[in-house]
């Protein structure tokens, strides 16, 4: 009966399977696993690929094709044509990270295809899962979403490198793929019907005001510098210290100062952070000669944003010239704050609604790759609760309830945004 | 004649051979040169174990046995007996450093001997060259001349690590030595008549008076400590600022405040340095959960030495609460400053006066074996002027005329060590 009747209401039961579901978390989250029970999976890495065969080999197990596109996204399909109804997130991580970020969002795509398809329902849209390249950043982030939305620029990829100076040409020819390639992994967003993620929260608010479920209004804007302190390498112990252009003076000086600046003169929703800090040469009795550290700013309002990028760039100069430093800067990641289109958001809702769950909207402080598709496309993002807001982190949570809660929410969305709507 | 004649008198216008000695620091120099010029040859590296083949060949090449002991001390001996006067300094270099610090010490002992030799002059003590292991700290510093003195303790081997990590244990295996046995290297101070070390001032007090030769009065004391500050590893976006656990903020702040606190309480000769600073996880994106620094003071008076090092430890710990992280601290190196002995002081002037050549008194800002030797055993070092007194850099220069006086100041200073005193 189910099989013959193509209705979207003879779907609205439908339920994604919890302990299926599960059993995928766990099994992509012991690829990689660190000791201290955290995941290491950065793009192209052993563990990553180890993860992109195992993704691939679930979606045709599905009965869907796997198919890898020249960023090395890795998609399935329900049902032909276009526009798609796109759904998923990425599966690399952050050294040491968790088993939920970014995964919940690509394997509660393929359990919400794997039902619908079970169910044999047919759609006005086709649905496709996606799996972006590189959100995290290992090579600079968001490679994946970059290239299917055309704002991956060739000229650029040979640059690209991780933080040991590994270039992604290299990191990609080692897995048999040709990083010069990656543009062509272009879709024209006329074939997208809207893009959505499902992703943990990240962050207290979900937590703390007890609603399962969040509804993404904007995600906010990233600004990531990379800025070299250059001094003199001298010795610690004969060179006098009013002689020196010690290098790490000056990166000291801008860590404290832009932590006050944004403080002081950013939002709540204002973040500065300096991730990473590097010496040369780096030796205990030698004054550094340089000191290079990104610098990222993050910030939901463009304007505080463009502000505060402002201020940063001319207090680095300040502080260069204080401690006699040059301090070159180069703009590493320039993202700014993205709204969720309306009718996505309006589609998580009523899923959420229909399933009784309390929802509410709020900001999107991480970046996402729903960022980057939401500016050629529709797209919004569905949130459920980190325990302790804790991510990036061997400790980031969530409970299996509002795990299927999440699931749930996506699967009558994608529902919905496929029944309905453009190309009608 | 001179072959004949045994007295030291006969060999009072004994002069070094410039040609020959310029050669042998081109030569030791071309091993381990940096594109920039400069020389890496940290300890126990292929470029180390290449100078030390090279130097035990000269020394053979000299008709004197080149010995090894089990620290990787490397000799050579002009008459046997005891107590010998010792000479010499280290071949080791910091990373991208330059081709006098230490090479020139040992190089110039080196064609003393060998010219003494040539001239066939007896001498009432025996003279010994030395080029002592890893002074410059690749695996912590003065392994060599703390293992010959008797301070190197053997319980605390395994745990000298270089910057990546390698245990000493392990870099001195590759190279074919146990560096368990070290502390056999021991050589009883009754059997050293005194320690003589030539070595470029690194500094820019003989240059900016225009005298060629520099008698040191005290080496500098040095503490150099390991500080982990210690915080949490949260996402850069969703942690909001006032709720991180930041450990640069720690450490930055450790920076500064560290420089005013020498600037404001030391002498004109106290240096306080952070070389180090390595981040953990070391990501963009992730708050630093760890940062690690060395912090190292040096300065000529053991008290404000002492007052530093306390001041130090407070505002470490104060500043790791005031950020609400914690800071363990480890020492790694604790050298008091050591006066230098003023029978050496003496001879040296004597010779410098003999060669016409100005002199002047100063302290050593720089760690050197002189103050590990000196703490058993008379000891003392001749300066030569360091153009701009720059070192630990390629941009270290010695002139030619500079080295021909330190070398013949050098010299002389041995031929009347060796001449007199204890043991006549």
């Amino acid at each position: 009966m189910k099989r013959a009747d193509p209705e979207y209401s003879g779907a609205k039961m439908m339920r994604v399977n919890l302990a299926r579901l599960k059993q995928d978390l766990e099994e992509l989250g012991a690829i990689g696993r660190t000791p201290e029970g955290g995941v290491s999976r950065p793009s192209w890495s052993d563990a990553d690929m180890a993860a992109r065969r195992w993704l691939m080999e679930r979606i045709s197990a599905a009965g869907m094709e796997a198919r890898l596109d020249a960023a090395g996204n890795i998609f399935g399909r329900w049902q032909a044509g276009s526009p798609v109804v796109l759904v998923g997130s990425h599966i690399d991580s952050v050294p040491n990270g968790g088993m939920f970020d970014g995964a919940l969002g690509v394997l509660a795509g393929l359990e919400c295809l794997r039902r619908i398809k079970e169910e044999g329902v047919r759609l006005h849209h086709p649905l496709e899962l996606v799996a972006f390249t590189d959100e995290e950043g290992a090579f600079g982030g968001f490679f994946g979403s970059y290239a299917f939305t055309g704002a991956l620029k060739g000229e650029e990829i040979p640059q690209f490198r991780d933080s040991k100076g590994l270039r992604i040409l290299d990191a990609m020819a080692r897995c048999g793929m040709d990083a010069t390639q990656a543009p062509g992994a272009y879709r024209n967003p006329k074939e997208i019907r809207a893009y959505v993620e499902l992703h943990i929260e990240q962050g207290p608010v979900l937590e703390a005001r007890r609603i399962p479920i969040g509804v993404v209004e904007a995600i906010v804007g990233i600004r990531r510098y990379g800025v070299t302190f250059r001094g003199r390498a001298d010795h610690a112990g004969t060179t006098p210290m009013k002689d020196r252009k010690n290098a790490l003076l000056g990166a000291a000086d801008l860590v404290l100062q832009g932590h006050n600046l944004v403080l002081n003169e950013g939002t709540s929703a204002s973040r500065v952070t300096v991730g990473i800090l590097q010496l040369k040469p780096g030796v205990a009795n030698i004054v550094p000669a340089e000191a290079y550290l990104t610098y990222e700013l993050r910030e939901r309002s463009p304007e505080i944003l463009r502000s505060l990028a402002e201020k940063s760039r001319s207090l680095t100069a300040k502080v260069a010239s204080v401690w006699g430093l040059e301090a070159p800067i180069e703009t590493i990641l320039e993202i700014d704050p993205v709204p969720m289109a309306e009718e996505v958001k309006a589609a998580i809702e009523a899923a959420a609604e229909e399933l009784g769950y309390r929802h509410h909207r709020l900001p999107a402080m991480a970046g996402h790759d729903a960022q980057v598709v939401g500016r050629v496309a529709k797209a919004g993002m569905v949130f459920v609760p980190s325990q302790n807001g804790r991510s990036h982190s061997p400790l980031e949570f969530t409970t299996d309830e509002d795990v299927e809660r999440g699931a749930n929410v996506l699967l009558l969305t994608l529902l919905k945004l496929a029944a309905e709507g453009r190309g009608e």
